[in-house]
């Protein structure tokens, strides 16, 4: 552990906040700095020992940081990138948590020449926000994406991992397009699914499904209640391999409809029987 | 509790099974028999303390038995319930734990008149199957949904109240198509969701998405594990109404498609805030 940097992360909701108490407890940094726009939360950050210090203004935050790390929603990062490239100081390792990873790559890439930007996400989540859910345990054992740029220098990039590594992820190298369309199919997708899920029994306003509903519809239907702020972002920037696995996912569910509806037995059976089989292999290293 | 009953439970899984370990637990009846055709199933469950006897052969299982519940997929349902007609004694309780109800109390409406049909169905389950998986409280603060025909007796629909109540479940009275057209929306739908989004990501063959799979994907897809030949036997005995939610859902989805494919910001966001208000509002019920 290298206990001689400054961190400044600027959001400390689930992500920012859990991150924050991750490389608090592993003893990564010398000084967390946190940006917020709510004192509230600033003061609960303080009172639960994830910062240091805390702050609402992203120049004053960033000032001395050797490493600046955004966790905000994506568009609000995109916002961000350009007063971060004005404030930041010459050499700091530029990271973010964003759930999509090419937009924010292609603006990373206008930073200042003295900056190290590299692209991150951490694989994990809870359908909980703001820091009340933060959690030092959340990266533990999970992937954490980290996205290089052409211009990232080794060091950097080392430096990254070490920070993943430190709140006990395991990081893993991708292109921004090779994590945005495998993140689409198995996260923006089921997202996605939920949403549609809640919204079909939820049109029919009939109060007896819901009497009834149990385990299989609390887990199918979880993660539709993720903030939607979050999840507005991320779908609006990594739209067209979100769309090409609704696509997908659509052909699938017309096949199941038309293996029910003509009463084709061996078709339905053995569609219900690849997704068993899947499911069960896969459900051996989900984690 | 009344310990004066000889019951008979048909099919030894993960229903069956947990059931016999209910009552033998609440104490509710004198003399549990099991009914299975697989001698290694009836041996576990006779060691795992779950039925006094067992035997392989339907006709002398239920011969001596005052309640019988057929405890095995909806069409083996079907097909057991004129030969338990033919045996079973006068008088005797005929119950059934299938996740589909129409059909079933179709054909218990033919039963011998001497007898007392009611349709049933917990609001429960695991994506294991098997006795291995059976759990003495898996029926506790759950819906025990019944179906009485015009026939029923009011003495046979109280003692299969009591028998629900014994397992730590609340009896729902319900018609048949009720209970099918609900359990259709948050146990059906759910399901075939479940199996299309697991053969949408397998089909890719793409082993990176699984690798970065996390908590969101694991939840949204379990289901899809469930028991084939019961999930194909409950889809083609509720027909009409798993392909009226599919057609439901797939609108709603075709919504969700459409905002993100335009870019409309107001809709898509309209459609995920419903979706989150609503899954916070029946997160705090569902079991």
């Amino acid at each position: 552990m290298d206990d001689e940097f400054t961190i400044c992360i600027v959001g400390l909701g689930l992500m920012g906040g859990s991150l924050a108490l991750a490389l608090k407890q592993a003893g990564w940094a010398r000084h967390i700095v946190g940006v917020s726009r709510s004192r509230t939360t600033l003061a609960a950050a303080r009172d639960g020992g994830a910062i240091d210090v805390g702050t609402s203004d992203l120049a004053e935050g960033i000032a001395a940081a050797d490493v600046v790390v955004l966790a905000t929603p994506v568009r609000t990062i995109l916002q961000l990138l350009p007063e971060v490239g004005h404030h930041a100081p010459a050499g700091a390792l530029i990271l973010d948590l964003g759930s999509s990873k090419t937009q924010i790559c292609e603006v990373m890439a206008d930073l200042p020449d003295n900056l190290e930007p590299v692209g991150g996400h951490p694989m994990c989540g809870k359908e909980v926000a703001g820091f009340a859910a933060a959690d030092a345990s959340l990266f533990q054992r999970r992937p954490f994406v980290l996205c290089p740029l052409p211009r990232t220098a080794p060091a950097a990039l080392r430096l990254a991992d070490s920070l993943a590594r430190a709140t006990g992820a395991h990081p893993v190298v991708l292109t921004p397009g090779e994590h945005d369309r495998a993140v689409a199919a198995i996260s923006h997708l089921p997202y996605t699914v939920a949403v549609a899920l809640v919204n079909t029994v939820g049109a029919t306003g009939n109060p007896l499904a819901w009497s009834l509903a149990s385990s299989g519809f609390r887990d199918t239907s979880r993660v539709a209640g993720s903030d939607v702020d979050m999840m507005l972002d991320t779908l609006l920037t990594n739209r067209e391999a979100v769309l090409t696995w609704i696509e997908a996912f659509a052909a699938q569910l017309d096949g199941l409809r038309d293996a029910l509806a003509t009463g084709d037995e061996p078709a339905l059976r053995a569609q219900l029987t690849a997704a068993r089989a899947k499911r069960v292999q896969v459900g051996k290293t989900i984690g």
